[in-house]
């Protein structure tokens, strides 16, 4: 049925493909439709009725369950896998901009919408049904409609052991996995005019601080952060409510959730962090060892696992 | 009537005076009682019906008012004014320790009941009925049932302006009557993500920070501050909620409402401050340009009128 | 100067005592006024300028602080303290019964009020300035205005361990005491979309409006209105939260709490009305017959009274 | 593969089209699946693996992406856009009325779901993975599961300027598109007993008010007005929170958002207006010019557009 | 076109069945894919495009609509109906274990998706869009993303009649289609202290009670109770915000929202019950007869049914 | 003693008397002082101590209660009651302005303070202790530091008709003083579905309970219980929010404040108590072994003490 016979890769008789790059190993099923112009890498898997666009890029071992479609411009890396029925949309109309992205190792699940020109970071992951509106971050697992970030993959989080109600010293905070990375317990002093905490340089701070900022009124199923710094050193304090923080250092990564004015994080240089789930109330209060630097910032995950001589996944 | 008769007194045919120590000029009205020990200055005036315990010493220009009644151990200063029927209670018991105070030129209303062994700030305001519980610093204005601050005198109050609704920088902010002391612009961005505000060193913060703190959960009635440092510089940035400040140099006073992160406040060495009318979600960081150092603090004002070599009021 | 002379008694020669009724090692003050028939135990203390009404009678070793009142009929028991200027009040008039009655052990501040035939428990304890309002239970401490149980007295506090709406026609409203005035029954409509009242000229408005005004924003123990008009007729409907009508035609009165979007007052001309108790949320919307017209307004009572041709009370 | 063949339509050779029913310039994809008695216009796209049941009917230049699922009875009218896997349900059983209907120039986004018997209104937006369970009125953006009104259309939103603290009188309200309708400003006067906000004929209110009515309690996601007057004037005030108000005259559309008892909103007949996104706590005052007459309402937007001599959209 | 020729079944030229064990009056739509070894009964409708797994099991007269993808292990039971373009997620590896089941009667909607080995109950209905997460209780309605109880199907829901203010006894509460079960209108008393509802044996109280307990701080969209009691009545009392039961003794049905203290519900013992639709403020009190002994409960309600000597449905 | 002496005017042979403007009937206490120009009416009764300042005008029938003093300017017009010890301050300085005034028929309760230049309106009453700032309206009734409107004289009020966290084991719970009584720990069960707390007999309940109560909507100052009882023994859990238990047996006393529903308090027969500082949202559970009986109730503590055959205290 279909006009293009390859060798070495397994089209259904029933199957439409049209399209002669497709690597070696790869499964086509029934009712699938390749249209010209489509590139599949090896031990590709297209299911049953799932619609492969012209110009869409497909890279190795990847999986396309069943009535999934693949509108161009995208591209997909390697080891992912596609829910049934999920839908990358095209561009809205003939002049929009743009290209979809799947990193390497994302799952995609069932039934999942994705807005044209969205970049999925490796190793995320989108549940069944969600619609997704926005970039998804590296590791980041997103869910609902519209979609938003409910958790990190491959992240252990670290429970804080409990303030007692008394105002004396906490326990030593526990060891991060991310080696260079601290949590500090800070003094609280609490009498009949209310509460204070602090902390000062040697004894807690690290560092002199050179910039403040204080991050609040944010909505609470957003993420700040998501970057590291080259140079700067930054010691965070959550004053009122809670956030959870992720830390990464490209090898080992830590959740941990920041809920008193008595526990500091120091996040040292070269360290990816992440603030979400930021509770209604949340005010963070941010120090750092140097004033504002544009160049000190590096945004993207791939660069930052470049900068530390790390392969990207 | 009286047992003492003095030459330059006016003493009431229906008074009793019990005491020698009487200043010149002063008048002592209808069935009052003055009982032995009692030293009162020059040109006071004693209310018909009001008593004066022993031991009581009232300095000069005071006036008691009819039905006042003055239980020692108390010092009452220069140019004090104490309305009618307003009681200063004496020791709870045989052994209590304690002395009760009335600074320079403070004023209590009508019908108002001082629990013993409380300290009336020089200047200082008590309201008709106020029951007051707890020292009165200098200047402050109480009130109510128990007496808390309401105000403080002879302070104006700066008002600052509102703050656009769009994230662009504010205009210039006021100059204070406290010379010293420096209102600062911060910058605010706000995104999707929330808002931030910041500082940095050199553009807003004339110091650089070797020590942080953080107030918050301060019952709204309750005074903190109301100190000032020999060599220390402060920073205040109210993040949420607002916070009333009040500055002193000796001279000079401005109040000024913290309500928003994009105001910062720097207070100088040798500046009284003092912090009050926390709204109930109110958090204020505050920056220090030194670590903690117990004897940097002057914690009574008429030592900090002294090492500014002003004469105490 | 006292027409009574007892030989076990102090009586200080500026006292006014008219009782025999007085126990041994008893000392009353200068011009403290005891009046005959007051009946006083062994080893009372009664201040200057005290006052202790006929009938009163008062156990063994008890204070009475200078310038305090106790009006009979009262019973003060063994061992109780009574603060300076604190007033025992008599009976409102002639024929009110009852009794006052401080219990062994109590001990009431200075400047208290105490209303009279209250009775004040055993080991109770009434706080400076405090103005006790209902019976005092035993061991209970009482303060502020009106005076609350803030603790009770000799009880160990025990501390446990740490753990974690058919949007029908309304019944026809009631007929008020003011004859003129109406309560009229509003129409609402509740559907998905939410709430909606209405009224229409003829049907529930009495007169076509020309003027509307709406209240909001009222601190809850503020009063408006206090006023009649001469010529306008009025409409209230509370739309949000609820809040008191005062109305008055100088003979009868009524007061009508209005709750509910579904309920309408009209108030004609010439009667007097009062709106107060708003609640923190209350929207009060008014329709007025008339545009505004300054002397339409009748903002005396007395002159109001005298329009109706009614004596001024 | 095709029973039908047609010379105009370009039906791929794996489509399935059982009507002869099918436009010129209209085209089949592969696996498509087109039952007897359906009627399509020309120029219209029906992607692979699409269903089109028998007796819908499609317009011309329409887009069917593929994997959509269309049921009957379904009428789909000119340059609509129904995004892929989007499914139009059937009735639910064998004996359900109705017929769903979607509007010309409507876009529905990828993996949409709409119940039976819905009717989405002229350049109506269905966004993606919306699951749509009511009617979708003219312009309105849908969003969410369910799926509620987020915007509309085609519509400038117009900022009214802050109303600055000062209770001084506003300046001059904004022009709107719409040229017969009006913002009026409103006098706000503020004492210490709250605040009041009035309007009188004349002046502020270009008629004399019949009926009142007043609108609260309305969940957020709901919409309330979309209607025309034939005669009846409206005069909208929201006294409370706030409340966006959409208003087209066929030609020209505003949305204003309300938020301040200082300002009026002067809707004349023969405008079309809708109210949505109230804050929780809005309240809407509306004073109107006539009575209740149910045939002064125009609840149809055709009818409405037809009222004023122009052409269905 | 398909491999298999089965002379009861209708199989479309342009399906694909791999599979010989389909019942007799079914049929097979175009484009649809029976994958070897799965196992369907009489009277099925596959509809074009859908995809069944081998080691599906289907039941008889079950619809499978256009698009639905049924991935083993899955078991579908007599007269279910599964919506358009829904999907039976498979197992999410190779080696997870589990079974997905889908009970008689149920109706799933279109768009949905179900993820792996969830159980949904007989007459369950999952509507439109919904992303099941968790197994669904027999008759449960649910929707939503994630999808949560919103009703219960053939469930009459019995309207209480409005508690009056005032604090008298309440009419007689209806009476329940479940007959062993009753409603009891309990006593209420309100004077300035606050509010007291009261029950008493005899009166209120069918039993005396050996066990209490209290049910709060439920999440909104959570379900408690779903088992029957053998021996053990109860008695229920909704103290703050209100809650909807639930009640089935096989036969009949019964809904109810207790939100009043005033409002009593006996449940004894073989009536299936089932607590949902918590307010975030509801207490729920529960006196039991019997203290805990866990044999007592029956948690299958197909158990139930067996214990009523009712066929399952 | 007093330089006038006046006719018709009984003055007190203590009295100082200097104004001989004093009207028939009038009545000048012991120790109370009239100055020079005061303007006295007939039947007036000035109290001992009192204080009438020169300038000072009063009616007819007025009672000038022993102790108070009042200052001009003030007019007091006929029928007026003023308190003892209460005080009409005069102007703050010699240039201020204004008049004190109280309408006719007006009451001031003791203690109360009144600044200078406000108006009593006829027939107002200011209570006990009232600190009064601003004018009073007539027939209103003031209280509180400051004073408000706490309601209406003469006013019927018309009531309108009804419109419409580990969850293991807690540890032992501490004995109590009073010896018969008890605390019991209760297990709570947390999961997903929220939080049970549970009792049975024997294991947690010391009794067969015969009627349960709720306990609910406590305003925050009220105290309930204050009451023994003669046989019933009661159960109490406070299933949310919190509430202060005191227990007495006449010898040893508690107070213990419950706030889980983890913990439940077994009051025996013949323990007095009382509940109190209950948290808005406090819910009291209590369970008793009796129905209610009247006349198991001991409602004076004096009564409870003989009951225990213990002397009063």
């Amino acid at each position: 049925m279909s006009p293009i016979d390859l060798p070495d890769v397994f089209i259904h008789s029933h199957a439409l493909v049209e399209s002669p790059f497709i690597g070696a190993g790869s499964r086509i099923g029934a009712f699938a439709h390749v249209l010209p112009g489509a590139r599949i890498g090896q031990d590709v898997d297209i299911g049953d009725h799932a619609l492969v666009d012209g110009q869409v890029q497909i890279g190795q071992r990847v999986q396309v369950r069943p009535g999934a479609q693949l509108w161009a411009p995208l591209v997909v890396e390697d080891d992912v896998r596609i829910g049934p029925n999920t839908v990358f949309s095209g561009p809205a109309g003939p002049g929009a901009a743009g290209c979809s992205k799947v990193g390497a190792g994302a799952v995609i699940g069932a039934n999942a919408t994705l807005r044209f020109g969205l970049s999925i970071g490796p190793r995320a992951q989108v549940q069944d049904g969600a619609v997704v509106t926005r970039d998804v971050p590296p590791h980041a697992i997103v869910s609902g409609n519209p979609a938003h970030i409910v958790g990190y993959a491959d992240t252990p989080h670290l429970d804080l052991p409990v303030a007692p109600r008394a105002a004396s010293q906490l326990a030593a905070p526990p060891v991060l996995n991310v080696a260079t990375a601290r949590l500090v317990a800070l003094p609280k002093i609490v009498d009949l005019r209310g509460a204070l905490s602090f902390g000062e340089i040697g004894t807690h701070l690290p560092f002199t601080p050179q910039r403040f900022f204080m991050v609040y009124d944010v909505p609470s199923k957003e993420v700040r952060g998501e970057h590291a710094h080259k140079a700067c050193h930054q010691f965070l304090v959550c004053v009122k409510g809670s956030v959870s923080v992720v830390l990464d250092d490209g090898r080992a990564r830590d959740e941990v959730t920041l809920d008193s004015a008595r526990m500091g994080l120091h996040i040292p240089p070269m360290v990816w962090g992440i603030q979400y789930q930021f509770s209604p109330d949340a005010v963070l209060l941010v120090l750092a060892s140097d004033t504002y630097a544009a160049d000190d910032y590096i945004r993207k995950y791939e660069d930052f696992l470049a900068a530390r001589g790390l392969p990207g996944r």
